[in-house]
């Protein structure tokens, strides 16, 4: 094997392990070149002792300091960009317009977080001044801002392998609150992993940051990753992937002696509610924008639209038959590998095999390699009797439910599980009536989305990507957008302290003329 | 039993349990009057319901009514204040200063909480508008904001039967942000906990809010908090008190099918370190303030110093002796129930044999139902072969350990558990000195205090109340101060909405001028 393909404990690569896997290309079926070790209980533990050693000169940067890194790590993944295209399209089976897309938006989130750590409001800096004459008691100066955690393990996720990957957004954002990282690789783009973690190192290097602000593991196995989260030295997760995989870390990490925060974001069936009156206006474009949604890279994006209701009629009737054949019209392609291709005919199958969901929209038959759209339908007393039926299938898979009536609409809103988005089609004239659906559906969803299609999340302050469980482990937090940062930075108090001890942030002068809370009162200004 | 014993199903009393129990005086060691169930599964599972069905009417109240239904609180408070504290002082064995302070500080923070969701801005809105020519894709309009969770299920201190209690901080943040609250009444004080309860049920019936938005029960057993925990109705818990317990909801919520998140604040040792040339000036104030700090309360708060670090030498034994006369000059007294101070003795019973923590002072002898303060010395090697004494004991008892330098100092800090507090007393020569302790302080507490003592915890918007494990649960948040609300809240983002169907808090006119994030910029202003 080269040692290209080796763990990166720091700077420093090492295979110690006696298990190998290699990549294959979803589309030719072939293995590519590279042999990849699952990561042992020792590099595992040294990667975590690394990592934590680190800690203490990485939290000590300045913000400026992190800032040029992240634009550092970003320039060193540009002057690669690629050799990792090419990688990842053999390891992915994505297309290069893709590709393109991809590494666009994860330069553009990692200069994002450059740009927010550089500003630095996101610390939160808040200051009550002393008040040394206060009956009965003085106040004591109190000054708080956000700190760092401490090391970050991340898994990357199958379906972005930039964007939420080694260098996406839980790296970025934890990088950019001053964590080091370890970056469990997806087992499914080893050789993307290896590249990107490379230019991340380097960038490291050349900003003379201690080794060990960043490490690469490779592995498959769910133990290699439950001996990471579990090692003393990490202090927070960053997941993207199953809900099964998710609620083993969350589990695992519940149970350490010291519990640990863990953010996973898992998914969701991200429903669509079309209300009759939008549905009679715009089927046309309805039909192009959810087909384009379910189908958009072959369906593999935790935002898929996965459940459609609509209430029963001739428009919904009509407006099917448009979907079928727009479906119809689509053309198979590649999934992610052939596990998720395999899991995806499953669970397909299984539907057909129902019967109940009846088949009623199919793309052009599927090759050996790729997978071809499917829409099923049913009614609502038929969906309320089959739980698994509520449950996101991975891929271009999408379920229409009718439904009597807009009540429907609402009851069986309340019985669905946590999402990540909840999308509402009404015409102006329906903004009332849609407003107790509305209010159901922000009660389950972390984002809510009308008279659009939930693919496509933003990145930006507002985007909220996370949502009430099972979609993601705590709702209180994004992973996506500027906010993902709060998700590894924790308050600290500084009670007493005299200027020349206090974090520049917290100072008189407010150096970087940051936004502060000062005796409760927002202001850029200085003391 | 007199129906004011039962516990309170929104309006209703209930009370068909057949297990009960009593208050006591733990002064007079006397049973007082009245006798309170415990509450059965099926009184658990309908408060849940209620609360669950209480809570979209709840959430759907704006700010103001909210604030309102705060201040109609206090006001309620106010009115039984003489009564509660009559009833607290028996219960607790608290002197009458300290129920007029504690009453008052309850009273401040819900007014404050009222203040905040009248102000607004704790929504924290995000605004980023629409881009419709950006290429190759338009920007929808995103607007994000923070909502309420759902019903919080909330855990009374013994040692703060007022503010960390029925109506406490963690009530009063989580009725802020707009959750329908179940408190179980902390057995040691169950007839204040009916009085408070009865006024805040009071406030929100005239108030005209759901019944369920509060409810009150009683209980003493472990099984009854996890049921209440583990009822899927309930979002969020909110618990101040002893590791065990904190430690068992936390296992409990974690292992529901659906988490949630627990914010317990689990009290911590607080180590205070003295420097040498700050000792050599300030011998006097500094043994005056920590035998104040630690004995205070009879030692009963969760920011009670527990460990003194000072470098062996001439002066630091002067030191000591200084502390031992103090100490000697206390007087005892009672402790909050026969259990603590069965606790407490215990515990000092079993450093006292141990013998190597040398017993150093002792307050004047202790009386059947009172504490006298206990003071033991021990050097590090000693100390840091024996974990058991790095635990707090709850109750007047310090632990003086000698080191030999300050790298010692540094290094011990390194190995200590998370904190609430960490205090450091160097002279302003000490400065840089003190500056590695400092750095590796912050990493494991929440608060750090420079030439001061960790009690008198400011309610203040810059406070940070909660630590690293095991101090809290999740030191990413704060149970003190108006940042306290961010425990019960998470965001939702609106996407493409119409005005019309948006918050108030997220409309172009910003109707309060809430500080809002508009296009990644700070703005009162309206769009």
């Amino acid at each position: 094997m080269n040692e290209t393909d080796h763990h990166l404990i720091g700077h420093t690569p090492s295979a110690e392990g006696t298990d190998f896997f290699e990549a294959r290309d979803p589309v030719k079926g072939e293995v590519l070149d590279g042999r990849y070790p699952e990561a042992t209980a020792d590099e595992i533990d040294r990667a975590a002792r690394l990592a934590a050693e680190a800690f203490p000169g990485f939290r000590a940067t300045n913000r400026a300091d992190r800032a040029r890194f992240l634009e550092a790590i970003a320039e060193a993944i540009e002057a690669v960009a690629e050799p990792l295209k090419e990688r990842c399209m053999a390891e992915t089976g994505l297309p290069r317009p893709r590709m393109d897309m991809e590494m666009g938006r994860t330069l553009n989130q990692i200069r994002m977080f450059a740009a927010l750590v550089r500003e630095g409001s996101y610390v939160e800096a808040r200051i009550d001044r002393a008040q040394p004459d206060r009956k009965p008691l003085p106040r004591p100066d109190l000054r708080q801002m956000l700190v760092p955690l401490g090391p970050v393990a991340v898994f990357g996720a199958s379906n972005f392998p930039f964007a939420f990957s080694v260098a996406g957004g839980d790296t970025a954002s934890a990088l950019a609150a001053g964590n080091p990282v370890i970056v469990k690789a997806h087992p499914s783009h080893p050789g993307v992993s290896a590249i990107t973690a490379r230019a991340v190192l380097s960038a490291a290097r050349a900003c003379g940051l201690p080794d060990g602000v960043f490490s690469l593991l490779h592995g498959r196995k769910p133990e290699t990753a439950i001996q990471l989260i579990t090692h003393p030295a990490i202090a927070a997760v960053g997941f993207t992937g199953s809900h099964t995989a998710g609620r083993a870390l969350m589990d695992a990490a519940a149970r350490r002696p010291k519990p640990i925060p863990v953010f996973a974001e898992m998914g969701s069936v991200n429903p669509v509610f079309l209300l009759p009156g939008e549905l009679r206006a715009n089927a046309e474009s309805i039909t192009a924008g959810i087909v384009q949604s379910f189908t958009m890279a072959t369906g593999q994006f935790c935002t898929k639209p996965g459940i459609v209701f609509v209430v029963d009629g001739e428009e919904s009737r009509a407006w099917i038959d448009r979907v079928r054949a727009a479906v119809a019209a689509t053309t198979p392609s590649p999934m992610l590998s052939e596990g998720i291709l395999k899991n995806f005919r499953t669970a397909v199958a299984s539907r057909r095999d129902a019967k109940a969901p009846a088949l009623t929209a199919e793309g052009e038959s599927a090759g050996e390699r790729t997978a071809s759209p499917v829409v099923f339908r049913t009614d609502l007393a038929t969906f309320q009797a089959h739980p698994e039926w509520h449950q996101e299938i991975f891929g271009p898979a999408l379920l229409v439910v009718t439904v009597t009536s807009l009540e429907e609409m609402c009851a069986v809103a309340r019985t669905l599980d946590g999402q990540l988005t909840a999308s509402v089609h009404s015409a102006d004239a329906e903004l009332s009536d849609a407003a107790p659906l509305f209010a159901t559906l922000e009660g389950i969803a972390g984002r809510l989305i009308r008279n659009g299609f939930p693919t496509g999340v933003e990145v930006c302050p507002a985007m909220q990507h996370g949502g009430p469980y099972p979609a993601s482990s705590d709702t209180r937090f994004t992973s996506v957008g500027t906010a993902a940062i709060r998700r590894f930075l924790r308050p600290v108090c500084y009670q007493g302290f005299p200027a020349a001890a206090l974090p520049p942030e917290l100072r008189d002068e407010n150096p970087g003329g940051l936004l502060r809370l000062v005796d409760n009162e927002p202001s850029r200004g200085k003391l």
